[in-house]
């Protein structure tokens, strides 16, 4: 099917109005219009060419709330008129152990079904992502809305709220533990606001206390200043989990005191080399360094379910798609901790 | 009490004969003649002052095995003719809740009473170790030597012992897991020892082919050559745990990928620097880098009685205290996967 996006054509350019064709639908297929749309850093990743593996012209945009307009014959657990959400995946394999047991994020064949950046299955095009009218999606990827949720400021719960989620969760994080979040944006906020739903005790690592008084409005207990050595060196020992969204290259070492014994540093925001570290803090407390990929769509459901269930939103900021080059900008520059959300009604053919 | 030991001088010295006195005993004390000091990798790191820590002269060791000749009026656990062990740490504030719950290595004062290295805090003078004649320790830092070891061949299993079964218990090893060691020297051997006899199938990782037949023979499964890119692709995801025993600096990434998702390698080698690596095969499979320290006094005890219960004993070579040096040659060029064991017998005082 016909439809429109935002797409650029190398690294260097601004995203520009764009036509293109979705894939016929398949049997098992939903079929939505584009109602919102979050940015997320990946986005700026994939348009830049950060990770090197970018298809021009490229659709960024997991982050998706639609409308059902259609369905397959085959599909059975949408209908036309539902909300749904797609996130960072809209296929794997489903047939190898990691996808039996519901963590289609870790599957066997590779995360070869990314909502951009995968290839289609079948066609063996490239899937481009949320920055458009309509998306084309197998049902097992198409996540339900729950009623209640504010469809306008739910759509970054399928990436950054997952991605936070998903190791809140592994790292059974609940009352008593205590958490820090390293980066107050897109994801760092809803790693505060989904912790402390949780009962954590919740501390926000930044560079500095300019973004403090947000940090504590969503529940966060303290803001602890990763330059000031003495308050650093005073919170020693005083953490059980940290996750790490900064989404640039960085060292970890001086956060890994800050554990307790056994404590874990979990990387979710930052994709390739970590410079120089040290094997000492790690030795002497027996800490770890983690990472974690988003998260299953079982987990994708559960914290749409949560967020509902517990009236839990992204801080967010509203824009025509027009604007999103300069919502990059500001992704660039780390000054926001709200998540841009494109209203996908500005986006018109014209 | 006045007794000899080996001790050197400078980080280029060689260990030379040494009289110096211990301190005079206390009441919870235990005094032993030692019998047996095994040659662990950090003996050599510290008296190279490779940690910018050593104070000279200094007396390496801390595989520790030895007959009580008397103890302190207040101890209860130990008497005169007991065959006893100690290990790495003869002190700890025993107060803070590291200590309370037994995990002593992570006291929260630091690691303040280490065999050598550590201080008397006491008498306020620095520790000396096992390569001597005598030693005076605190009852609750000594253990109990299970009848039936053969006691010539039981020091490793103080450190390089419970230095491997103490990662091994943390992260719950036994039938079904799939465990590999990376190092096949003194700690590498008791690694793969123990991991067999808790029913894991154990992987040898290995630079080479050279020590394959004495993996084997341990009971490994394979040996996996790191260097066989080959090979090592073929291997990805089919390790639950890698205990990394390298006494070097090195890079981990390389050894992530043959990590299955949720998978671990520990550090229990080499405290130091590590080079650049990537977050990207600790995203893409939840996998971990942690540490281990040693192990407290009750996993020492546990492995001590583990072993002796099992017939498992350190493969050892004895040697005169005379011959010191050279063993410590062989473990800068890392040519040998047995552990060298000083008969202290052969220490007299002319």
């Amino acid at each position: 099917m016909r439809t429109i996006g935002f797409a650029c054509n190398s690294a260097e350019e601004a995203l520009t109005p764009f036509h293109f064709d979705r894939r016929s639908p398949r049997p098992n297929d939903v079929v939505m219009e584009i109602l919102y749309c979050g940015v997320c850093h990946s986005d700026l990743h994939w348009a830049r060419n950060d990770w090197g593996q970018t298809i021009y012209p490229a659709v960024p945009g997991h982050e998706i709330i639609g409308r059902v307009i259609s369905v397959g014959p085959d599909v059975t657990h949408h209908k036309v008129g539902d909300i749904v959400a797609v996130g960072c995946m809209v296929d794997s394999c489903q047939t190898c152990d990691q996808c039996r047991k519901g963590e289609e994020q870790y599957c066997r064949e590779g995360m070869c079904g990314g909502t951009y950046g995968g290839m289609d299955a079948v066609e063996k095009t490239p899937n481009m992502g949320g920055y458009s009218k309509h998306l084309v999606a197998r049902e097992e990827f198409v996540l339900k809305v729950p009623k209640g949720l504010d469809i306008s400021r739910a759509a970054p719960l399928v990436c950054a709220g997952v991605t936070t989620w998903s190791p809140l969760r592994t790292w059974q994080v609940g009352p008593g533990k205590r958490v820090a979040v390293i980066g107050f944006g897109g994801l760092g906020q809803m790693a505060v606001k989904l912790a402390v739903a949780l009962g954590a005790e919740v501390t926000v690592l930044s560079r500095s206390h300019a973004k403090e008084q947000e940090a504590l409005a969503l529940g966060a207990k303290r803001v602890l200043v990763s330059t000031d050595e003495t308050e650093m060196k005073k919170a020693a020992h005083s953490l059980d989990l940290i996750l790490n969204t900064t989404p640039v290259k960085h060292d970890v070492t001086p956060y890994l005191p800050l554990l307790d014994v056994d404590g874990t540093i979990v990387m979710i925001g930052q994709i390739g080399p970590m410079p120089e570290s040290s094997s000492v803090p790690l030795i002497y407390g027996r800490r770890r360094v983690a990472g974690s990929f988003i998260g299953s769509i079982r987990e994708t459901q559960e914290v749409l379910n949560f967020c509902a269930s517990k009236n839990i939103l992204p801080e967010t900021k509203m824009i025509p798609i027009q604007d999103v080059n300069k919502a990059f900008e500001h992704l660039e520059k780390g000054d926001t901790y709200y998540r841009f959300v494109i209203d996908m009604s500005t986006l018109t053919v014209d």
